[in-house]
């Protein structure tokens, strides 16, 4: 009897050990990979959040980090990142931007601008904010929380408007206001597949 | 004796068995969110490929899954995507490129654009195709794979190489060329965290 317990005790130790063997060698790796598509996949503008929830000073960190590893054009990190927690700052810019009244319920908005007094600096600064912008949308979604692109520059009456309030000088240049906070679960990631916008060598 | 060994064994086995639960109801989903980061972070641009190694058609379908799942202003999704196999117009490109000598080796090419006539388009496709590359970048990251953003628009000399080498119309506004390929491992990711760059509810 105590031969045949052995025996069984000792297959299912076995079995546990491949499996967790495998999990390490081939399924990590593998998630690894897959939820990097898998969270590009699932961002979403979120515009509806559970009010008054906290985003910690460690994940606001975690925004930033991912925000600043952008790249730039011949390196040159034309940005600026503006965090606004302050309710008053936040409602404040509900009411003043067209498209940001979600900003009243945000836990929290971060502004990505460029300096245009970067040394060098030329017209592309708009594209490393936008991927500075693109890299904090992506983070948010990956800690749980949701985020919307408000746009600033170009439009001179928003982007002024942001600079008035939060007092940027003349060289800061707001691309936009990112509005966060927890998501109630209404908004919902598009599919946004179309073979047709592809192309092969040429036109 | 074998008491002994039956109470070895079933505390090895229930050790396995807390660990696989605690594999997948702790470690695994860190993993996933853990991991968003740390791709965002490790992403470099990358100008040196192992020369001849083929990109899968798999592989560039995640890509630009990836590409076209970035927001747009008021989804207009006015972006392009030319994706460039044919070693000749590769070559083409290396040799008319001010900084994109590195097309040579690549292993293929992603030209981004802007399709000007999409209903309703504004200044804001900049940003829209900016995200679209960011999402790229961050993908062929997670594939293994390298790239690196050769900037088109605004700079209307590239930009019109970029035109005639494929043929677009004129309405199709090239923003970048993305080289990618096989790293050979010398390119390093830069670390640009630089907290004076982050500012608190005002300037």
């Amino acid at each position: 009897m105590s031969k045949f317990i052995i025996s069984i005790l000792s297959i299912a130790l076995l079995l546990c050990i491949c499996y967790i063997s495998y999990n390490e060698l081939v399924i990590i790796p593998k998630i690894k990979q897959n939820s990097v598509l898998e969270n590009i996949l699932n961002r979403k503008s979120v515009r509806n959040y559970v009010k008054g929830k906290e985003v910690t000073d460690e994940q606001i960190e975690k925004i930033l980090k991912a925000g600043m590893a952008a790249p730039s054009a011949r390196n040159l990190q034309p940005w600026e990142l503006i965090v606004i927690k302050d309710r008053k700052t936040l409602d404040t810019l509900a009411q003043k931007s067209p498209y940001g009244k979600m900003l009243s319920d945000a836990s929290l908005a971060i502004v990505v601008a460029g300096n245009l007094n970067t040394e060098g600096v030329s017209d592309f600064w708009i594209q490393d904010t936008s991927a500075v912008t693109e890299n904090i949308l992506l983070e948010v979604e990956s800690l749980g929380l949701g985020a919307v692109w408000i746009g600033g520059y170009p439009r001179e009456d928003r982007a002024n408007m942001i600079k008035e309030t939060l007092k940027l000088p003349q060289n800061i240049e707001p691309l936009n206001i990112i509005s966060i906070g927890y998501p109630t679960g209404k908004d919902k990631p598009k599919d946004k597949w179309n073979p047709k916008k592809i192309h092969y060598d040429k036109w």
